[in-house]
């Protein structure tokens, strides 16, 4: 049986390197089995090519194995920089000495060895003690490009003038804002802008996705583990029969408040959406596409998106649930690349020559990185801001974001109101989403139209006299006595 | 004492009709009470008066009431008939004989008593009772008018076929769907009739409205006690802190599933738009209007409503996750009936002249009473339908719904597409939406965007080139190799 096993633990490893059986003695019902293993064939994959030899071996004579039990597996890696400070995973006992770490794996199934929990667990490690040294330095900004400054700004918090004259009210949650007339009036307006000067010029089609996500989308895109805090989670009830309720609403009906209903509700079956795109990619999910038809270019408008903003909340600027326009590209690199410039143009179009609006443009963590948790390495460098858009410097830059950022003349800052992304290959991966011959890479851009319009209004006032955009039938305030 | 009493117990009753106080004791550190009435001044509000009473008394020498305590309470009320059945209801042991229903009230502290659950606790009861003869029989349903029959009318389930073409796919969870180019034009060609044809013309403005229901506003508007098995319920993050979510994320990272995480989030705090009105009204809440703008006239269309339909799911027609107009008017009670008149010559206009659909119009059980467990009672009689829309009777029907249903060729049946209602004053009363005389109804309606589209394809078919709807840009759908 050895001899069998031993030619097993070789493969796919440089000659010499593969794992090596150190022990393998059977006694009783019992087979005990010593592994080690460098970089190649690590224990935890040749215990189970060891398991499905023998399987097929025993099953010859119809004899089964019940079950792989691990008393102990060990493994040391090298780490790139020595942690800051000592950390934890599951499914492990760590112990760190300079730059290496000791792993003593614990709680680990035969269905966790067979999933790869250990690489997993020393991936997590790895990026653990990365972040201890770049995740505190927080979000990644360069200046890419900025428009010319505009004079006579407005200099009031657009929310709060809002709220003062029947334009928009708080609530009716936390984060949360109803527009009446006029402000809805201006949001659409922004609507329409994005679609028919950014999207429909470039030939982007509607698509209309639900908003509400099962976590299996959010795991492939690594929301899951990035943003879990942020996000609303939504649940079923456990039954739609009335009688199932009825207790329920009895005493509704007398207390007017609402009973403890725990039993009556699912666990979080999905969380509402955070951003259109997962699901956009879901919707392609397995499929090969039509080169004819690349680069994709499609949008969502209709998925209303919530985020739990706990102490960041601020007016129409920050809410917990917002209006977004989601367009998302796939084609090739170049394809993207190329969009991506065009994007670019057409916003410029919108925010210089149509609102006319200061703003600017920078080189930041990607939304992919940063709603995984993960953070950006770029190296110093001098750049030349230039005077055209279309001259910003993109040549090393072909993954990432780029964001938009307008001036809040109230209070000296400047607000993220659109951004746009290159994704790369991930989510095109991470959803098996192909063509022929070509790899795929795919780009998203988020129009977030509170923002919008908080942009314009915060520079240019409330009133619509002093706007250059015309709105038609812009409706008058509901009046309160 | 007995004599400040006495009086009390009188007032707002006919003379010699108020509560009786059969016993008034004083021993050591407790009073002892016995009281007992007709149907003026219940018992537990002459407790609550003579509480009041004897605390104002003893203050004088700084001595208080700690509080109040029930060892007995009977009350006998009429029915009007005798339950098919016995039933219970919260807080109360019930026994009936014939039309007499005997009451003991339990478990009721001193807040239950001054919010009044002895009353509401009676209703329920003859509210049970009534149920148990007309709850069975089902929606109210009595045809008002019905269009010319279109000839040659498609016979495949549309939503099928859409799926086929690849203009819908089903998904990402139970009862929703994702709309492809071609499909999502149809939905955007439908939003934009009806705003253009039934809204604009009648001049609607477009307000916004957040789809997270606090359950506060569901329990004025009594959505809470008639279909909390339907809603979706909203959970927020206990914390946003990215620390408190750490072991949650690396299980993610580690197992690629989502571990147990009900210590992470909070008990659900509301539950996702069920129909936008109830927010609406809450934006108006306890405002007072200017009669000038009256009727008040509005819209939404951002808010995304999700209904668990559970076992009743069928393709678009049937969703769990859909997109709706909701028009809420405001005024008086002439006001609401005349623009009642207006908007079903908007929807004749849209069904008849530029649909060109098979459809017919029914008086229903509203919806405010079946989204509130309530039903209909009207006298059954003999009713003409007139050939011309603008005749029929809505003679004796001021308050209630209208709905508007289409012909599915292929299952031979009908959809609910379209709804109109008049709510009389319910929800101005719940909301306390005032005018300075004007007593003020309501009324709204539910545009159904999926709802349209399914009417329109099951009679009209998937090939636009047969289509009389004209929708400039029409996609092409996205193909799968």
């Amino acid at each position: 049986m050895k001899r069998l096993i031993e030619p097993l633990l070789e493969k796919g490893a440089p000659k010499g390197e593969g794992c090596s059986l150190d022990l393998f003695s059977i006694g009783g019902s019992r087979i005990e089995v010593k592994l080690s293993s460098g970089r190649y064939v690590r224990p935890h994959s040749a215990i189970l090519r060891i398991k499905n030899l023998i399987s097929k071996e025993l099953g010859k004579q119809k004899i089964g194995i019940r079950g792989l039990d691990m008393t102990s597996y060990k493994a040391e890696i090298g780490l790139e920089k020595e942690p800051l400070h000592p950390f934890g995973v599951p499914f492990a006992d760590l112990e760190f000495k300079g730059l290496t770490c000791c792993i003593s794996f614990k709680g680990l199934d035969e269905q966790g060895l067979e999933k790869g929990y250990p690489d997993r667990i020393i991936a997590l490690i790895q990026e653990k003690v990365k972040f201890q040294y770049y995740g505190g330095k927080g979000e990644y900004w360069k200046l890419l490009w900025k428009s010319t400054e505009k004079k006579g700004l407005w200099d009031k918090d657009p929310s709060e003038e809002m709220v003062r004259l029947n334009w928009i009210k708080q609530g009716p949650s936390k984060g949360r804002w109803f527009f009446y007339p006029p402000a809805a009036s201006v949001i659409k307006a922004m609507e329409d802008l994005a679609v028919r000067e950014v999207l429909a010029p470039l030939g982007f089609s509607e698509v209309i996705s639900p908003h509400v996500v099962p976590f299996e989308i959010w795991i492939k895109t690594g929301h899951m583990e990035g943003v879990p805090g942020e996000v609303y989670y939504v649940s079923e009830p456990s039954s739609r029969d009335p009688d199932e309720w009825s207790t329920f609403s009895d005493l509704v009906k007398i207390t007017k408040t609402v009973p403890d209903f725990s039993g009556l509700v699912t666990k979080p079956v999905g969380g509402i959406t955070y951003a259109q795109c997962p699901v956009i990619y879901w919707s392609l999910e397995g499929k090969t596409l039509d080169p004819e038809q690349l680069p994709i270019k499609v949008f969502d408008r209709k998925a209303v998106s919530c985020r739990y903003e706990s102490g960041g909340r601020h007016g129409i600027e920050r809410m917990d649930e917002f209006h977004r326009i989601e367009p998302v590209f796939i084609g090739t690199r170049e394809q993207m690349l190329s969009l991506r410039r065009e994007l670019i143009e057409r916003f410029y179009h919108v925010f210089e020559k149509i609102l006319n609006i200061d703003w600017r443009a920078a080189w930041v963590t990607p939304f992919y990185m940063q709603q995984a948790g993960e953070f950006i390495e770029e190296e110093e460098r001098e750049e030349q801001i230039p005077e055209k858009i279309s001259e910003i410097d993109l040549e090393d830059r072909d993954k990432g974001t780029i964001d938009f950022e307008s001036r809040m003349p109230y209070r000296e800052g400047w607000l993220e109101f659109q951004n746009l992304t290159i994704v790369g290959d991930k989510y095109t991966k991470a959803f098996r989403i192909k063509a022929p011959k070509e790899e795929l890479w795919s780009g998203c851009a988020g129009i977030g139209l509170e923002r919008w319009c908080a942009s314009y209004l915060a520079q240019k006032g409330l009133d619509p006299e002093k706007w250059n955009l015309r709105i038609e039938d812009l409706k008058e305030p509901i009046r309160f006595l």
